[in-house]
């Protein structure tokens, strides 16, 4: 491997130019920077980035530590992540999250304890007390995305407000029997965003007086799941709901798929709405309540890179934007 | 931040023991591990891995370079990159490449060429000749996803046999008038994969004798476009085509859609069949050519290993496994 030296040697500059112009750091013309970047290849030059790490402290890397990235909702969050560190030249290291797993247990026990970032973000994964303990031992600034009340700042929407949202959009539509599809009937398997959209659902319902209404069929945040829940919800004409809020826009996509499939027609027999704005909420009419993943992606590493500049900036709790969008898969019910 | 002589002293082994306990690199008894890593989190030790990388030469990550994960084939094989490359200890750096952009030209300029990597993974993105001369240039061992051609391992599914063998079984049940959704009608966008798979249609029409019924219908790789592309193709009674192969499930789901919404029974009036046989395909009970692209993943990091283990290990282009379901959207034509 060639040395900075031979570089610097061949475009006829300082080493400290060739090493600004090759690291990015600090100001060398654009022309300077051609030339430097010419020797370098023809020296076949790879700066060791280890050792430009040793002599900074710095890795230039961000650990990302997230679920399987197979829902729309955290491939958009990735791509935005992914964007934002790029444009700041920082290297993304992926951790992926299998819940309750010995994977999951050796992740937080030696391999993120072992590495060395300037930043993690963790997103959604609702790291226990000893988890979230072992990445503050790091001494990398933390940035959370998802509903976190710990000591890192975070960002997500308020699902809380985002089902009462979409449940009062029901509400005013004149609906009384709205079921809700989404979350878990085991408490500990409940997380915590899904906890707070069911929390969202009841307030809407307790406030117009239709707590008694209230009927929540357990279901993941998928179309498959939310199409098995909409088919026992829906099976029995007596019992009928005339509106369903999901828990997220895959299941809201399942539950209409479902009402096809037993010929009861969206929207004049049944009212759906979902929460996100997936890619194909307008594909299916969904009416849903909007949220970007991808800016949600860019807001979080801001907060991070504020923290990584200043490790004593305060702890920031940021609170995404939201907001319904009406479709045609709600109506007034017949 | 604690040293390993500290550590070692404090789990009462050699600095040397120490060392490999917590590296991973060389035997050490389970008992001998769990001192050690006790000790290593009781006085907050972190190893700078920045260090470790200058003593070995190795920096044991490998970087990924892929699109946007917001496709269920990319998603489905990141997560079997990351399971296979976290099984043995490898970190994952992740890069994202848009299409013609110019942070694809400085990913490739000045990104990869400056890190160091033990080994790459590049998904799907047919890097143009100087792109791939920069990442051989890199030195470090290169294994492409997707159909790839040149000095580089491989693994792929045949996509010319997938899409001749979904074309096939229409023929086989009757099926005369079959078009093909996907691809572009440019030829510079069109990438090399669906040019296979179109090839494959073709190949299966001309020796049905039926050259003269191809219909290729232009989509990108999506739901969206692929009910695009349907309501385009099926608006006509007199001329719509009684079977349509996908150029992929997302595709394959758009058109059931799409002829739902314009009261065409699926399979009766029209048979559909994808490739890919996506996590939704059972829903849609679409006919389909099944691939894993997680055990791709899997495969990926198995040839990338052996070539970094031995750097003259031969190039392999690894066929990846593909078979016709049968489900409920293709039948007899009526």
């Amino acid at each position: 491997m060639s040395r900075i030296s031979d570089v610097a040697a061949r475009a006829g500059v300082s080493k400290a130019t060739a090493s600004r112009a090759l690291s990015g750091n600090g100001y060398v013309s654009e022309e300077t920077r051609e030339k430097v970047e010419r020797a370098a290849h023809e020296l076949a030059y790879v700066a060791h980035s280890s050792a430009t790490s040793l002599a900074t402290g710095r890795t230039r890397t961000v650990g990302v530590i997230m679920p399987p990235v197979d829902r729309w909702f955290f491939a958009e969050l990735l791509s935005g992540i992914q964007d934002s560190l790029f444009a700041l030249d920082y290297d993304l290291s992926l951790y992926g999250v299998p819940e309750g797993s010995q994977t999951r247990e050796n992740l937080f026990a030696s391999v993120i304890a072992r590495r060395r970032f300037d930043g993690i973000i963790a997103v959604g994964i609702q790291p226990q007390a000893h988890e979230l303990e072992r990445l503050q031992r790091t001494g990398s600034p933390l940035v959370g995305v998802g509903p976190y009340d710990e000591g890192s700042s975070s960002i997500s929407i308020d699902d809380t407000a985002a089902a009462r949202i979409a449940t009062e959009h029901l509400i005013e539509l004149g609906h009384s029997s709205i079921a809700f599809i989404g979350g878990s009937a085991d408490s500990a398997e409940l997380s915590l965003g899904d906890s707070r959209r069911i929390d969202g659902y009841l307030a809407a319902l307790g406030t117009a007086g239709l707590a008694d209404q209230a009927r929540i069929t357990g279901a993941a945040p998928s179309m498959p799941d939310g199409y098995a829940a909409a088919v026992s919800l829906l099976g029995d004409r007596r019992t009928r709901p005339t509106a369903i809020v999901a828990v997220c826009d895959e299941a809201a996509i399942g539950a209409i798929i479902a009402a096809r499939r037993l010929g009861i027609a969206v929207p004049t027999e049944l009212s759906v709405v979902g929460i996100d704005d997936h890619q194909h909420a307008e594909l299916f009419a969904l009416t849903t309540i909007h949220q970007s993943p991808r800016d949600q992606g860019h807001e979080a590493v801001r907060l991070l890179s504020r923290r990584m500049a200043d490790p004593d900036a305060p702890i920031e709790h940021v609170s995404a934007a939201s907001a319904l969008v009406v479709r045609g898969s709600t109506a007034i019910p017949r």
